[in-house]
């Protein structure tokens, strides 16, 4: 069997977070954690389908894996899934496959359940449905009582989803030649031409099976998604702490860590599991940090908070808070920044797309910032913004929008200035010193 | 004996804390110490004068006292005092009455020694005389050698004192009916008809005795004097550390403390007695709460200090300062938000009062915040400045002056966005890491 | 043999800090460190050549130490070294003299070196060549193959220096009526009337040796000259810990410092060496001190970090962060204040002096505070800026640019205040509890 998973996509609402497929968890790109979860499915050969802005990067990693990948180039990424099933056409052909999307971590055991129910037969295609417990905006399975998918129904009201099985990108098709001939054949105005294909094969009396599955799912396509993705694959990970860690006499570690080599953890600073904290970190004195990634030869400075985040490399803060954000390569904090998490009015947070707001559905999230960044000291970054690789932000304002890639924001300090006539030098400040 | 305890004022002093009878101390309001004060003195037996607008509230708390309660309601507060006593009129008709207000707290003690001096007799009424070794703008007591007061002399210009005695109201008349004579006869434009009553009595040769007194006393009028009666309740209570509450093995507790069921203080914290920490109330990683009192179910974050405040419940704070302040219920600080308390000049804090300032007579006082207020983060409050109930202040302002009920106050950023032209990415960050 | 110190400048690049004869390290004037590391190489008897500005201080100060001083008065400060060498004309007759400057900080092994090779003998003069390892912008010796002076080249352009050996000015002249013969006759535009009088000796075929040094040097010129001295004054110190210091159980102390009596080290403090902690200091729960001199009777308050930076005497922090930086006398810090020690584009750090930018060739400099300073809440000064003595920063700005001795700084606030009409008290706040 052939595996195909499609990794072209542009991760454009992930901006200014590049490319998540190289997103890293536990010190690794989200891709190899998702090569690594079908290797424990027993699957040893993979193809990628990339595109023309991460196929070098693709190729760089695949070298150092223990699973063998092909790479196939999807040329028209506008053609969605199915153009990343066709760029994979001569590789397929005449095979039973397999089709991913590296857009969704899922457990190891659905690919076991498919390739299980794949095995035993009985239709020519499999879908994993993964079994919702609320209302998600995703395809629904409408299935026989055989279990028999009759339609596919997309984002329907709530309330008139067909069953409580979500479609997971998580597809076995026994025949590719047939997928390959609909899919060549398939018409549609949107971005839905996999989908149609299935549902033209299903017209057609094509037999698909739903597998139900009822274990981890979390597609990374908001930056809020991150987190929940780190929160999976922490869980899954050997929690180890390095011996050349250097932790201090007076640090505490509560709960279950990840702690790299050569990290050092000092005296009044607390780590709150679960946490992964990078090769060469330093989390220094007092500071705290909890559920969250930090990546390596970070500096999580003196009385800094980080909470519900995960930070990319080289990652340099002083008295920070930094709540439930998404932070990128090589990026300082000047002493007193924050990212604010929480509203006002305590509502959901609003983040930006092309101009319009999306409903982020938590009323916890803070910042998404890009690699390459600098933020001055006291500065305030409002809660959902995403601020562009290669900025620098100024200190001591308040930023309360999205900030492009390679801007410089500065406030404009307008001060009075004039005599003062109070002598201080004259006061005595013993009297204060009981207040202590 | 009949005792009145008057509790019909409007607390316009105290804005935007309402109804400082109801302002809890150690968790419980103040007119419950108040009570039980009383109690502790052999009172069981207490008629309340409310007003409209606390009675329902007075009636609700009196159910579930050990002291018997009656209520009365002041219809015309303008009258004060002397309306207060005279709305009672019918239930102490005959009888001997002690008059006393809620607003002023007072030890015990004071309470015995007027019981004790109206026992012995020798005298138609009494009054309590505070001594004062500095000079207080009150009502002072002229005495003659026998300890009958001949004049009670209002507010005298310092140095003129006729005594060292102030008339505290905590009064015994053995013959409320003719209390209540002079009461309904007293005819002035300001609001001092009981006094003016007491005066007339005196010129008609009603003889009324000093009982004089060196103990506690507070009156409750401005919030400055909030955390005095904090540290006078807190030096009477039992001093108890909950079995629920959870002390982290690197916390460290000095003095004495309150601590209430299922509290929870986390590795680092500091807690400086006296301190007063209710249910259910977190005190998080470095914090450091001193001489403080902090109501249930609050949530003093990381790195915030507490220090001379009083906090109602449900008060969240996090990465914040603050210092001589009392705050509300239901009211959250956005990391980095500062209660200013001192002034650049070391003066005396001013607070306004309806567009007056007045001296607080200290050089360190905080905010005043009302119930169910929202601060962002990165903001400062000047010292001295009252926000009202209800009100958002948004993030990394500073504010001035006081914010009336139901505001929300917000910055006018101006930034300024060009490109960002250096290329932080190619810079060497090894060569910073040994300045940790 | 004579010893003149030449202390009579005016610590123009220093300021606001106050002449820097007087600077305190360690709890000790500069000056006094000056006499001391003298009194180390054998040298008893000191002529301190002054100026009007602080003849008084150097006379209250002389008393006090075992070193015999003389005091002479440089009237005309203009005339630089050969004015005060002059000055002390009378003194100096017909004796051997070593000049030097009270502004360059040098191992006693200098003085050892030169007072050596000066008994040794074979020349007239003997100049301490200071070998350098990098470029430095100073007078280089040209010497031929015994060591004889044939010129002192000023600043030559990077790569044509004739030497490795800077003249540092530690002199021996065997014959003081000579040199000041060459003095008397000296004739210049330039501040260089010592160095021409010198360059005419040597065309003269006076013989001047170089008398090569490889130990510490350190010219205090400029305020980020300050924390090498105190390094380097602290290396040779006494380490020790006052019995009377009081260092809480939960306290950390690393490496080597040096505490004064009465000091306090609260719980959750650290104390990173090299430090030196004046006399009743407090150093308060959680706050960070490293590398840094804090001078007496100050408050490094709850969470605040000092980094490489030295304190005078009453500075008050309160959850600041000082960096990088040189504070004065009797300064106090709002809380959540920070100095910036670091731009965003990592450069080189400049100060104005006059109104011309120099480079402080380091990345991490903070502010230079003069005495009698206060600093509001959460107010950020940029890096490299100066602050006159005296001055009141307010709250919550951004302070870019040097602020004169006697100023009062004040921000602007343009707010908006609207009606709140969210109703934040019917929020349920439970759901987020369990977000701790």
């Amino acid at each position: 069997m052939k595996v195909v998973m499609l990794a072209a996509g542009r991760s454009k609402r992930m901006k200014p977070i590049e490319d998540k497929n190289f997103l890293s968890f536990l010190g690794k790109p989200l891709l190899v954690h998702q090569l690594e979860i079908l290797k424990k499915a027993g699957i040893s050969e993979v193809i990628l389908v990339g595109g023309k802005h991460n196929l070098e990067k693709i190729g760089a990693m695949a070298k150092s894996l223990k699973i063998k990948i092909e790479i196939v180039e999807q040329k028209n990424l506008e053609l969605g899934m199915c153009g990343a099933v066709l760029a994979a056409k001569d590789l397929i052909k005449g095979e039973e496959v397999m089709v991913l999307s590296s857009n969704d971590v899922v457990d190891v055991k659905a690919f076991k359940l498919i390739l299980k129910a794949a095995e035993k037969g009985g239709a020519e295609s499999f879908i994993i449905g993964k079994k919702v417990f609320e209302y998600f905006p995703g395809g629904y399975l409408e299935t026989d009582k055989k279990g028999f998918i009759k339609n596919i129904v997309e984002k329907p009201e709530p309330g008139t989803e067909p069953s409580d099985l979500v479609n997971l990108v998580v597809h076995i098709h026994k025949d590719a030649n047939s997928l390959i001939k609909y899919l060549e054949k398939a018409d549609s105005k949107k971005d839905d031409l996999y989908e149609q294909a299935l549902a033209k094969m299903m017209r057609d009396g094509v037999k698909m099976m739903a597998v139900e599955y009822d274990g981890f799912w979390q597609p990374l396509k908001y930056p809020w998604h991150v987190h929940s993705v780190f929160t999976y694959l922490f869980s899954q990970a050997k929690k180890e702490i390095a011996k050349s860690a250097k932790i201090a006499k007076r640090a505490t570690i509560n709960g279950e860590v990840i702690i790299g080599e050569n990290v050092k953890v000092f005296d009044g600073a607390v780590i709150n599991g679960p946490c992964y904290i990078g090769d060469n970190t330093v989390i220094a004195t007092n500071a705290l940090v909890r559920d969250s990634n930090v990546g390596k030869n970070c500096v999580i400075g003196y009385i800094t908070e980080v909470a519900r985040s995960v930070l990319g490399d080289e990652v340099w803060t002083h008295s920070n808070y930094i709540g439930d954000s998404v932070i990128g390569n090589n990026v300082s904090f000047g002493a007193g920044s924050v990212t604010g998490n929480l509203r006002l009015d305590e509502k959901n947070i609003q983040v930006s797309f092309d101009g319009k707001k999306m409903d982020a559905r938590t009323n916890k999230f803070g910042a998404i910032i890009g690699n390459n960044v600098r933020v001055g000291v006291n500065t305030s970054l409002m809660p959902g913004i995403k601020v562009g690789g290669g900025s620098f932000i100024g200190a001591g304002i308040v930023v309360p929008e999205d900030v492009a890639d390679n801007s410089f924001v500065r406030g404009e300090w307008k001060l009075k200035i004039s005599e003062n006539r109070e002598n201080i030098a004259s006061l005595d400040r013993k009297k204060f010193k009981n207040k202590l």
